[in-house]
């Protein structure tokens, strides 16, 4: 066990000294030899309206000095159980959409080969379609469509943009749809909110079987309630979480492209996703920290929190399936 | 009904793109024609501590450029049901008190001379004293006083400032009991809070009948139980509805002269709002957004979806009258 | 009556003008006859990542002009029951951890030799240590050791850092346990949350008898049924309080060292400080305000509100002192 | 002569009052009529790190609203001699490159086809290309290929990037004069400065006949003998004036996406840009303005006056090509 | 000697400690006694667009604590050479112009009438308009009326604004040589520039016989030649000083309502200051500091910087007025 | 020559992608085989007033990927002719200052002793004199004392603060000239401003003969008149070059502790360094970038590019090294 890739000790080394890395990790070459791979996707092509989530990554590794090496609820300590380290940022292209996703799929496609889990910071939220793309075709999941489990202010279910521009960050999941990569009855969103294009905007999803829980439903059920209806509807089968930084209210997350008022707490965030032990999970990510828009780090260090947050419920994952 | 003014498509159009105005509608130089019209008013000069209210409107109208075109929560498509455009702003002059207010009620007069709702943007909370006298002067009021729902950390029924000065952002409401625009008795203010300037401070207003919810009063009870009894008080006469950016928590809202911690929530405020419909309501405004004090656009980002939510009632009232 | 020290009146002189003091108090140079004193203490020097609380009590006094004359809750009006100044700021060292530690410790014990109940404003968390031994040694206190409420994102418990350093902002408590200052039966702290360096770290506090109240368990519970609790393990002998500005959400306190999401809002943080009345309270604090990663004075004005609801309670308990 | 449109004056509106457009001129919908048309370029698609110029049209109008009627050296009063107006931002795709380059070089050639010389704002470096396409094809340019000014901190003319892309704001240069454009012969570049790709960067460009007057020469010769031999090289014949706004040091527009230091003056620019009288301009933009790394409006202000030193120049031009 | 108020001395007591006062030095209620007051003018009623400068004093005395004891050029050490002290700031209306005008004149008769030597810090440029009434009047002034070095972007010289209001911050030095206090034929106006609102603007000021030096000549003819013509334009006979923070360039001095780029170094304004020795100053004053557009405190220090300038400048003036 | 570090190919993977290193080179854990060592020194503990600059060797990093790879006017490529990585920070201790200066001083030695030249970014200036004992002691420089080239708003040759403490960034080079490790005949020091403690604060220092050029001299003279004077003082032996980042005007440095008003613009300071070729350096830094104060990570952009000028220097002084 003292073989796993263990972070800086803040202790010796203060937090604003070293490298920056995911949580002070290792930086390695490859995931092979991990349980866990950390890593960037700093492409932001998809992006409609305020683009600056390419540059998600290095604020997010900057943050992450912040974490330490235990959770103080569930008592996990990732770096004792798991063998986790950061990848690096997988290839991009800043001016090519197509090429760009193109290369993210590749890189992806390499770590997950490994038998890695992947957890990603991006981003657009864009950046999940090939990531997908590459943990159903190369990872663990044995079986597709996967299920998801999605925090977002908004569905990303529109069909196409700016006269059929089919891939943006606004699209991604109405194609994963289309694809077969997501099973649209196993697809929950969570924190739904803000105006629409249209009454019926989404319409479409609905119509597939995903269940969208507005945050006005959210708000009145609570997060207990609301998070048992979250686990049965992914069940037992393999289940990709992400995590747009913009399902957070824009006043704990303000460096986002596409702020939405009247949006969830992080205690709200957090509680919910310490109740994802037990869930069948094939790769998760974090999306949309946008530092352009950022105001004193704030949002990266939610990003960077919510990333050790999914470390801990992966790394008890690698835990007990090492142990079954 | 295609005859109603559009805001631009986004999905042709990005939202960074084009023209800055109120919801990306069109720019119109009057208020003939329109069900309701969109109004700034950039003037601050009865603010006692930090100015800035002045550049309101033009941030508003900026981040107004995120707003969709139907509410998600109540199916409400305003564009669709009503008359809507940017007026422009109203004549000011930021160097002469008693001036710029006279100007201000001038020029709203002309607006609701036409028969359009006025929703205004301010500009500090004193516009909201001519604005008040324009409706019941010149608008459709047919009956005076006036009703008022009341957001707000402060009272605003102060008597006078610096020696006598009778005319601040702190006295509007206090001047309109005693010119007899408003009712009291029908006047409900909530979020009230923060220190005060002597313990009796709010004597006055509770004496006429002024009804002040504090924060306490509000976070002990709750959004529903509240509503009920704002309802009640205000009735189905002609009522007012003022909004001060400063209701709201200074995280959310930090871009505001006189900001008060442990306020409302954007998620409150908005269920609040929400329960509006069928309020008889003669005009509405959003005031106190401070761009120079603002922090990377939130509070006019709250200012703005604000602003969309009272639309919504709005359009919806348009919708009801017409019917009726 | 009228002979106590008032602040400068705001509806004659404007919050922005005038020199800059503790809620526009007067600045005296001595705590003689005072029954209350404020106080600064501009030191960090035992932070161990990002520096900057030195500057708080600077930015503290310039939000705190933003303060009124009374509470709206309670009543109180503080300046007509107390004789209240601000005495300036401690003398420190921000070169010398030790001596900069024992200047602190020395111009408190000035302070509370006079009978003057301190209330002050840091500085790092490592400052508390020096004024609880003053307030120990030289003050009030009659007997020993005390108790002590404390508001924090951490337990501040640690032994060591950078390879034996005792003293730093982690340590202090684990300090005054060891010289007997503080009784850890009488200790309860509030808000506690965030990764831990491993997972028995609280494990030496708890086995003192300090009672740790995790955020997660003050989310569960509420306000009320916590500070029951919190009232009953502190009773009624000579309690300290201490209020770290990191317990509060980094949305509403963004200034600080160590930030961690999910924290209290100042909405609960206000209900819970209002519930402090009849505390034996022989001091208080506020720290960690760190400036230079503030937003907008944010964290400022949270940190002169907190003195001020502080200031409410102690000049309460002087009131009744002076009754009794 | 009074027909012409007008600014709004500030001496009854004041400047953070009314609609935002370039100069506070009329926004019209054609350039029908017009001498000079204002235009905005809302596009940063081939930008190769730090996006964010797709939003400087829009701060660029804000900032503009400084801008008064005439020119206290030349004694210009362009409103007086010429017809200008804000005739919008052109159409873009934001997410797919060549057809954001066809769409502005499309919407490029409806303004110029009407006669009227074009001033635009960008977006990136990448936006000239389409606009240099459009003026040479459809514009008053009789003859091909067009002369340049050109003010910028990199020449801009890379051969490609990121594995094959010929199109980014690093290359337009290269690619308009590949396509017979521009007369390398007749392009002038001021302010080149930085480190390179590698030491032989420059070598295509000067072998085709650009002259580049780096930063280092500039400083030793001075304004006035760079511009004699500037004025020299592009002679009576068509040409284009195009400055980045990364020629003028980062101190004083930070808000761009390639910063170098040690750049030019905003005193240099404008000295040189007063002697450009005689030119025969066919055209002129301004580049590179990215407001989410601007800080307080300074870039945008910078973009602004430029704007306004160019409008004099091309408004007493639009003057004596009338008296001829 | 030894006798004179001295400021903290910043080897004992660190920059970031203690009371925030001009130059840390006493602060004292009544300038009797003194040989220069050092006094804040919080006040902008006067400002046309952006206002904040109320905010001025403020911040200046915070930045003024990073000011040493000694000019390293002129070797002059003002505390041991004249009596000086930070006597607070005057009183001031911010709601009603001319009471606020008002009040300023009155509290700074006070001060003159002390035959201290007043050097202020504004406040917009109107708030010099009353200071030269009270120097007129009450102060040293034994002729009328006075020569002026006036340092700024605009000449401030317009009649009026907003249909008729004549006094803003644009028209001080029109009313103040109407009123017979100025000598236009001893006022020199340097680093006029910006665009201007009709080509005549300045045709009165000329006309009534004021110097303006624009920047352009300035930057041709350089420090030495300038400030030779300035001292014999204001000869032996009293004079007043007003620095206008936006005669310096935005990059150096952002936090200003009226920024105009192609302003004045900090180096060059140093060196014009430092040539002031021997004028016959009556007092002195630096506008136009607005914090709430300032960056980092950037502006704030300058004007800081600058007040000390002219603190030794006017201190090596008493000694000789003392020696003669 | 193909077997030296590279930086990552910036046309290959953009610049806000990949790990944060110096130059975007390797990370390497040892300086064997290396010809030059870039290193952060992330401590500030001597700070007396604004610390911060333990932060600048991780934001220096990040803005460092905006640097090419050859420099455009001496057309020098380090990397095809020095062995050049990053090999990380060196320890520190946040808390105690003497530890701190012993564990910098240990790590620099391990860094020198194998042969590598050393180019460091700090850290305040206090971090050069553990740096200057170990380049002594352990490096190339066969000779004591050295000389020093040193860009500086201050001397650094004071005595002591706070009672006594003789180790703070005031005072590093009174301390080697002390301990002998330079040659006070050998220093020359440019840029020198600012008010002082007392008139004869630099008496010491002029004293042992160190050379101050205050900016006044240096504004007068020029750069290259300085620079012949200044390469005559250090000759040809062994000297180090020491760039605070407070020599530049804080205009274009904000982020720093004690910003001084009228200073070096970075075009005059890269035409200085680009004057040091011949000398026979030993050793470089660039220190005091305090990011917590910075404004968009302007002034870490000029650490990295003043670091990237001393680099190519060093690259040119190994190859001739090498040739000889």
């Amino acid at each position: 066990m003292t073989s796993y890739h263990q972070p800086v000790n803040a202790a010796a080394v203060p937090r604003f000294a070293g490298r920056s890395t995911f949580m002070r990790l290792p930086a390695v070459d490859s995931a092979e030899g991990l349980d866990i791979a950390l890593v960037g996707i700093p492409w932001d092509g998809g992006t409609t309206n305020r683009a600056g989530a390419r540059h998600g990554p290095r604020e997010v590794r900057n943050q992450s000095s912040l974490m330490r090496s235990a959770h103080h609820v569930s008592g996990i300590a990732p770096y004792q159980i798991a063998n986790i380290a950061d990848v690096g940022d997988l290839p991009v292209n800043p001016i090519d959409l197509l090429d760009g996703i193109s290369r993210i799929e590749e890189g992806m496609s390499r770590i997950v080969a490994t038998g890695a889990l992947p957890l990603s910071i991006g981003g657009d939220h864009l950046t999940t379609l090939p990531v997908l793309r590459a943990v159903n075709k190369s990872g663990r999941a044995g079986v597709r469509p996967l299920g998801m489990i999605h925090f977002d202010a908004h569905s990303d279910t529109n069909d196409s943009y700016f006269g059929g521009n089919r891939y943006t960050h606004g699209t991604p999941f109405r194609r994963a749809i289309e694809e077969g990569i997501l099973d649209p009855a196993r697809i929950v969103q969570i924190g739904i909110r803000g105006s629409v294009y249209e009454t019926g905007e989404h319409d479409w999803a609905k119509a597939q079987g995903v269940r969208i829980i507005y945050m006005e439903e959210f708000a009145r059920r609570g997060v207990d309630d609301v998070m048992a209806e979250v686990l049965d509807i992914v069940g037992k089968q393999e289940t990709y979480v992400t995590f747009d930084v913009d399902s957070i209210d824009p006043s704990m997350a303000p460096g986002t492209g596409t702020p939405e008022i009247g949006g969830l707490t992080t205690r709200e965030a957090q509680q919910m996703l310490r109740q994802l032990h037990g869930v069948n999970i094939v790769g998760a990510d974090v999306v949309e920290v946008a530092p352009p828009f950022d105001i004193g780090g704030m949002t990266a260090l939610v990003g960077a929190t919510v990333m050790f947050e999914l470390l801990c419920i992966l790394a008890d994952q690698v835990r007990r399936n090492r142990a079954a």
